[in-house]
C-alpha cells in the first residue's frame, strides 16, 4: 500500500495510490490517518473520490509529525572509509515540522546561509504507539517508509556544537512522496533499497539502505527506550557519503539547482532550490 | 495574569489564577488557549467554574508544545568562571513533549541512566506566530514565562556528540506551575529574577536571569530567523552553574530525592525523583 497527503482546493487529504489514481481516505493527512485505530484496514478498504495521479499535488507525506528524530553517522561503508570506528550508539538530533516541504515543492535557500547541502535519507514512519519495544514490537510499529532529504545549512550546523539550528530551517526538508508499507518492499521492515541523490543531473550520493549501522527496527527499539514513539513520528535514518560539504572543493545548492532524491520502491523527491529573498512574516 | 493547566475529572482545563482560586477558561489547556485569537482578552475576562488553588492539581503548563527548543551555555558568570569565552551564537537543541511533567509530579528516574542531573531554567512561552522578528516583534510574541527543570541523563547526553537523547527521557522535565505574563514581572520581557534549584534541602543552583547571555527577546529573534515560532512553543533558556555532573564528587538524583526549582515571581516546581522499575508499555 502506498499512501500520500494530497493537496486539494479544500485542504489536504490522505489518499491511497491505486495504479494511476489517488483514492481519498477519511483523514486530512497521512499523520491523522495513522492516529486512527485499525488504520491499515481503513486505508486499504476506503473508497472516496479519485484523482488522477499525474496531476495530483502532494504535500509532505506526514505534514506535522509530533517528532522528527534524525540519525547521524549511520552508513557503515562511509564511516569506515572515513577511518572511524562503527558507533556503539546512534547519534540522534531533532528537526521540527516547519522544515518539511512536499516532494516537488521548492527547497528554500535562505540568504542567511551560504552552505546549503544535501543528505538523502530513508525515513521511517511510526504506525502505533511504542515504548520499550522489543525487536518484534518495533517491527510491528513501523507504518512504512518514505524518502527524505535532510537538507542542512552547514554554516549554521557548525556555529555551535549542537546541530539543530542547521537542520531545521523553514521549508528546507522534502519528504515523501508516499508512505510505502513494509510488505511492498524487499526486506520488509529491514529494507534493502538503493538510495541516490542527484544534483543538476550528477549523481552525488549512491548507497543501499542495507548498509545502515542502525536499521529501522534497531532505531525504534533504541529510541522507544527513551520515550514513547507515536503514530506519525518520523525517524530520518542518516545519510551516506557524498555530501557537498565533504567534497574538495566544497559544493552547495545554488538558486535553481535541481535536487532529485530517490529510493527504489519508494519513489523520488524532485525539488528545485529557490532563493528566498525576504523572510516571510 | 497567571495561567495554568488544571487536571480535572473531565480532563485538563486552562485556568486563570485569581487570588486563591483558579477560574476555568474556554480551552483544554494553556497551549490551546494561546492558539486562540485575542487570547489575552479572553483569558482576562472569562469566568468559568472556580477551584480552590490549594487543592488544585496542575499539569505541565503547556502540555504539548509543538516545539521545545533548549539553550546551552547561556549564563555569563558561569561561562566566564569556566574560563570560556562568551558565545557568539546560542547553542540550541531539542526536547520533545513526552518529557514534560507537571509542577508536583514525580520525575521519572529511568534505570537505563545512572546519572540523572538537574538544570533549573527560565522558560519562555510563545504567544503568537513569529518569523524573522525584530526585537520589538520578538517582545510582542512573548506570552509569558514559567519554570522548567531540564533534567538530563548525563550518561545518555554524552553517549554521542549530540545531546538530544539525554535531554528527552519520558516524564523527566517538570514545567510550570504557571505561565506568568510579562507585565507582572520586573524587567517585563527581559526579566531579572532570582532562580534556584534545591535538592533535598540544599541549594545547588542560584543565579539571576539578568545574567543570561541571550535573553528571551534575543532568542526569539535568533530562532525566528530559522523557522516560525508558533503559539505554545517553548524556549528553555539554559541553566547556570551548580549542576551535579560538574561537582567533585559528581552528584545525581536518587530515588526519593526532592527537587525544588524556583524563580521569583514565577513560583516553584516541587518534584520527587522516583525510580521507574519497568518501562511503561
Amino acid at each position: 500500500m502506498k499512501l500520500a497527503t494530497l493537496r486539494t482546493p479544500d485542504g489536504t487529504r490522505a489518499a491511497r495510490l491505486d495504479g494511476d489514481h489517488y483514492v481519498e481516505l477519511d483523514a486530512p493527512d497521512v499523520g491523522a490517518l495513522l492516529a486512527q485505530p485499525r488504520w491499515r484496514d481503513r486505508a486499504a478498504t476506503a473508497s472516496g473520490p479519485a484523482h488522477p495521479a499525474a496531476s495530483a499535488e502532494l504535500g509532505p507525506v506526514v505534514p506535522r509529525p509530533g517528532k522528527i528524530i534524525c540519525v547521524g553517522l549511520n552508513y557503515r561503508s562511509h564511516i569506515l572509509e572515513m577511518g572511524r570506528e562503527l558507533p556503539e550508539h546512534p547519534t540522534l538530533f531533532g528537526k521540527f515540522a516547519e522544515a518539511l516541504v512536499g516532494p516537488t515543492d521548492p527547497v528554500a535557500l535562505d540568504p542567511a546561509s551560504a552552505a546549503v547541502d544535501w543528505e538523502a535519507e530513508l525515513a521511517v514512519v511510526v504506525g502505533s504507539p511504542v515504548r520499550g519495544a522489543t525487536a518484534v514490537e518495533a517491527a510491528a510499529a513501523v507504518a512504512g517508509f518514505a524518502v527524505l532529504n535532510d537538507v542542512t545549512m552547514r554554516d549554521w550546523q557548525y556555529r555551535t556544537l549542537q546541530w539543530l539550528q542547521g537542520k531545521t530551517f523553514e521549508a528546507s526538508t522534502p519528504f515523501g512522496p508516499h508512505l510505502v508499507t513494509p510488505e511492498e518492499l524487499p526486506g520488509g521492515t529491514a529494507p534493502a533499497l538503493d538510495l541516490s541523490c542527484v544534483v543538476d543531473g550528477e549523481t552525488v550520493q549512491s548507497a543501499n539502505t542495507s548498509d545502515l549501522v542502525f536499521g529501522p527496527v534497531a532505531l525504534i527499539t533504541y529510541i522507544s527506550r527513551i520515550l514513547t514513539l507515536q503514530p506519525g513520528d518520523v525517524i530520518a535514518t542518516g545519510t551516506p557519503g557524498g555530501v557537498g560539504h565533504a567534497r574538495d572543493p566544497k559544493r552547495y545548492l545554488t538558486d535553481g539547482a535541481e535536487l532529485v532524491t530517490a529510493i527504489d520502491g519508494l519513489g523520488e523527491l524532485r525539488n528545485r532550490a529557490r532563493a528566498v529573498s525576504v523572510v516571510p512574516a
